[in-house]
Order: C-alpha cells, then structure tokens, then sequence
C-alpha cells in the first residue's frame, strides 16, 4: 500500500529545515529507524555528504538515522533495501538526469508503489508526477525523459505562487506557464502552496496544511481546492 | 557581418507591443520591405496566424510587410530567401522543439551569421545564447536538444529579475538558479532586464536601453553593466 508525504516545501520562511512537518514525519516513518535520503538534485552550494547531514540532524531528533545514496556502491540495492526514503530539494533537471543515469527511476517508483514510505520535498515531489514538465527549475542539465515517477496520476507544481498584483513584469505568470503546459498536455496538474503537502494513503490522496491548493485541467477554470480535499480520482 | 537586435522583451508595461523598440527597428530592417517572422514560441491562446497579424499590425507603422513562416510550403526555403527575420516570444521549450522539427536551426543560425537582419524577443532572444539553458520557461514539451544558434558566444537570461527584498517565498531566486547553472557550466549568462537589449554589429555586441544589465561568470561574483557596455569579448 502506498505511503507517501509529497511536500511543496521543506522549509517554511522563518522555520527551520523541515520543522513544520516533524510530527507528519514521525508517524509517517514511524517503523524505520534508518531512511535513505537522495541528494542528487543538489546543484553544489553544497555537498552530498553535506546534504545528508543536514537531514540528518533533523531526523536524530525523531530518533531516525539517514544514509545518503550516494554512500552505497550500488544504489539499486539501496533502494531495494530501504525501510524509508526521502528525495530532497534542488533541481529538477539535474534529479531526473541523476536517477536515470543511476538507473533506478523505474526501480524507486515501483519500491515506492509496494508500500517503502516516501517523503519527497520541492524537487523530490516533482517526480511523484506523471512528468517533471511543470516543475518551476532552470533547465541546468539535459535529461534523458521528462517523464516520473507516476506515483500520482497527475502534476504537480510545488511552491505555488498566485500572481502579484500590480506587478509590472511582462514575463509570464505560474498560472500562465501551467495554462501553456495544458495546450499540449492533458494531465492535470495541482499548484501547492508552500505549506501544503498531499498525504497518499494506498489510492486515497489528501490535501494537508491550512492553505488551499490550486488545481488546473485542460479547458477548465482553475479551481481552489480546500485543506482535506480528497484527491483520489484525479487523472 | 551579423546584424542582430536581442531584446529581453518585446513589451513594456504600460506600453504597446514592440512600442518601446520601433524606432531602433526602423533602421534595423532599413533595407527590408518585408520580414520572416517565426511565431514557433506561441503555446497557444493565439494561432500562429492571429500572432503573425499582430506583428504585421506594429510593423505597417514603419512600412515593412510581415509573412509567418508557417505559410511557406518549405521553412528551409523562407528563412534562405528572407530579407529580415523575426522571432518572437513565448515558450522556448517549444521554440526549440519546433526549430529542430523543421530542422532549420541550425540554417537560421547560418543565416544570421551570414547577415540576414534578426531580430529577437524573449524566447526568440533566448535561442541566440550557446543553449537554452538559462530559460525561465517551463517545459512543457521535450526537445531534441538544448543547444541553440549561438550567435552569441554566451548565454541569456531574458526578463531577468532582482531577488524581491523580504520574500517569504522558498523558492530560488533568478540570480540562484543562474548559480546552479553555473555548477555545471562555464558559459556566461547575461541577466537582461525588460527594457534592455543588445545591439550585435559584425562581432561588436553592445548592450542597449536605460538599464544595467547582470552579468554571471561561474565562480565570480555577478558585476552590474551599465548601458552601452561593450560585451564584444564575453565567453
């Protein structure tokens, strides 16, 4: 059965690194007591080993130790073996370029499907997706597929912004860049605002946090979707 | 001797379309009674024939007619015979799938280098870097390859944006999303703000218009241009 924790962020301004969701995590990841964390969308700034520190510090204090996947020789085994998983922040690009050059997208997709607890924050709920193709990152690097993990049957956009008012810049607003996806892609496609996270529970999709969530299909109106909206049936 | 106008956007708040470039555009196409434009960027809302009709709507004011690439039987051929080219603005995702599905990027690249008049707005400035890789587009389609005409040897960032002072949001900046691609690559990326544009003139390139342009170098600090720099030698 499916459990998975999709985060738009993993830090909320003025708090600390994951700290509004620690007691989600503690029962999420309630039977591991070790997780493996994947860094790969780190683009510098700092380290692997740097990264999985700073997770780490965060997870001792849930009493859960974490093991980068880049510790591994193999990181098909690691994912194979892992009582829990987390997929950190960063770019987009650079994350789906890593897990297939790693060969473990498939693989990390189907460990998470038969029930391994998964937390993905920011980049690393992205690829909970169909596709990678409304993330907001910089195209850095050029990876082999667009397409995801599919644990979900739509897209996700995290960090949602609505457009500012009175703004004055011509470039394109979030709303107006998922709107472009929808001309050629039917897939819908979820905007969630930093603080929000879905809660998958074997095919039963919440919406969690206060804030609402901003939900986009192909030649529809937007439409805002409250905090415990159920999302199970959307594809 | 290339001749080519590379313009962040082809709008102004408050102004209309193209308004603010017009009369640099005057002398630009001086010798061109009618121009190539390539409307290949748009993800729809308008066709590629309503998106030709407004720019032939801006450029009947100074006397030059406009034809939309998509009404030649060959692009090959269109872009070989044009007296001047426009690209124009939208999705460079989609730019660049449509260029190399037509297989005529890198003909356009040939061409402008040879001489033929070109100007650029947002995505259409987009493709005259090294690669699209600086874009804040999303990706809504996959294209072949990232690479672009490289008519200049450096890379842009169009509608180029100061961090927002007391953001609360978590997402990344522009200016660090340009660091994480300078964690892997080297090619300069020039932040062009809205408003600003660069003259190219054979291998001259000056940056034009009343604001300071950003420049990152990978493993520099970012240095403020003022208007009318002299970018001749950036690699």
């Amino acid at each position: 059965m499916k459990n998975i924790i999709i985060a738009s962020t993993s830090t909320l301004h003025g708090s600390s690194y994951l700290e509004y969701l620690l007691p989600t995590l503690q029962s999420h990841f309630a039977n591991c007591k070790t997780i493996l964390f994947i860094p790969y969308a780190r683009p510098g700034g700092i380290s692997h080993e740097e990264y999985t520190q700073k997770v780490a510090a965060v997870f001792q204090t849930i009493a859960i130790s974490v093991k980068g996947i880049h510790e591994f020789e193999n990181p098909e085994t690691a994912i194979k073996n892992a009582e829990g998983i987390f997929t950190g922040g960063g770019n987009t690009f650079l994350l789906v370029k890593q897990l297939y050059k790693n060969n473990i997208m498939q693989l990390l997709s189907e460990t998470v499907k038969n029930g391994t607890p998964y937390l993905g924050t920011s980049a690393g709920s992205n690829i909970c997706g169909l596709s990678m193709q409304t993330t907001n990152d910089m195209p850095i690097v050029y990876p082999p597929s667009f397409q995801t993990l599919g644990l979900i049957s739509f897209n996700l956009n995290p960090h949602y912004l609505d457009p500012e008012e009175n703004s004055t810049h011509m470039g394109e607003t979030r709303e107006e860049r998922i709107q472009e996806y929808h001309a050629f892609n039917t897939i819908p496609v979820l905007g969630l605002r930093e603080g929000s996270w879905l809660e998958v529970k074997g095919e039963k999709i919440t919406l969690k946090g206060n804030l609402s969530a901003r939900l986009f299909r192909q030649n529809q109106l937007p439409e805002e979707l409250g905090p415990e909206s159920d999302l199970s049936g959307l594809k």
